[in-house]
């Protein structure tokens, strides 16, 4: 019998919940794998929201990961210019057998050098950034490109991790999780893309979101400059 | 200015974390709701994957509730026949706005007698033992009835939240949050359902959920007896 696949996401202070446990569903239903939440510490971190996240595991003793994976969130901003994490990030990428993000994930990614020549998604609102990092912006929910695989904002992060396990396992397996996940989607409204939600919607979105644009821009910037 | 919404989703050991991480990210989103996560005590609970769950209020402290919400998994089967659990639910139910569930927690509000007269909808391999509740089984991912609003399995809680949110609230704010969320979903395959999945995969997992469904038969048997 094989070595059980070891995978990781990142948990970190004001992740996007979602962008990490959409993915945690579909990975801990792959039989014989084992998932990490890694984090500096074990002491419990404050998501985007009221759920607490306590990490499983810390970068120190985290063992060598089949798939990192990096979730994303107003948090990432900090994770930008954070050399402990992106150097954490670097060495487990180094022998990783694919080097994954969802949503603004991948912008720790590209501030940790990985996605210089890459094609990459991430969410809709931050997409012209990844060219900071010398990746390619991407507009798909999941963008495959050799090892690197990145999804889109939020929610394609379970079209992520379906996708991610055909590759690490096989196709059966995959379809056997989504069915157990009764994925099998039904939006009651056509407004998750910037290209189909009404005018207003996205007006107001756009509004809402500027000042964190802003505030991403300006880390991202920094980020990019010290890569040089 | 309104009281804030006040919105409740139990947390229990072995609850599936995407079952109620899903709509907590949908929730979490709409402007001046509180939301809470209520279980017996505030120590942490596992999920069914390596997420401890903290919960962030007790039965004995929480607020009445606008919303309250019922995840599923393997872990509603003791709360089927857990009175405790099942008396905050209905003293809850009785006020609360809408009284709500996705996957196997249908079958809780069923135990707590909340279903009957009512149609429900949970996850494909459950779905028959809702009537030993007195509720009509429905296919379908979000199910309205009157102030009951049931998802079906684990990933129809995102569906089923956005269309809450849109009864709660309005339609363009949950228009909002999908586009927030990038909910613009792309399954990679097409297993979602037992009627679009591959024959090979279905018969996979019936049978890796047969001896979980016997158990679970057994344990909504005994809560149906002590309903009458």
């Amino acid at each position: 019998m094989s070595a059980p696949l070891q995978i990781g996401l990142l948990v970190f202070p004001r992740v996007t919940q979602l962008d990490f446990t959409g993915p945690l569903q579909v990975f801990s239903s792959v039989p014989g794998a084992t998932v990490h939440l890694i984090w500096k510490t074990l002491d419990p971190v404050p998501s985007d929201s009221v759920l607490m996240l306590t990490p499983s595991v810390t970068f120190a003793d985290c063992p060598q990961l089949d798939v990192i994976c990096i979730p994303g969130g107003f948090g990432t901003d900090a994770l930008l210019n954070d050399e402990e994490t992106l150097d954490f990030v670097r060495k487990q990428a180094a022998s990783a057998k694919f080097v994954t993000s969802v949503c603004t994930g991948s912008l720790v990614l590209g501030a940790a050098g990985l996605l210089r020549g890459y094609n990459a998604a991430t969410h809709w609102s931050a997409v012209e950034m990844l060219a900071l990092f010398g990746a390619t912006p991407t507009k798909t929910r999941v963008c495959i490109d050799r090892n690197r695989v990145t999804g889109g904002g939020v929610t394609a992060g379970i079209d992520f991790a379906l996708t991610l396990v055909s590759l690490l396992v096989d196709r059966t397996t995959a379809e056997a999780i989504q069915l157990r996940l009764e994925y099998n989607p039904a939006p009651p409204f056509n407004a998750g893309s910037p290209d189909t939600a009404p005018a207003e919607v996205l007006a107001l979105m756009k509004e809402r979101v500027a000042p964190f644009q802003a505030r991403r821009l300006d880390a991202a910037k920094r980020a990019a400059e010290r890569l040089i």
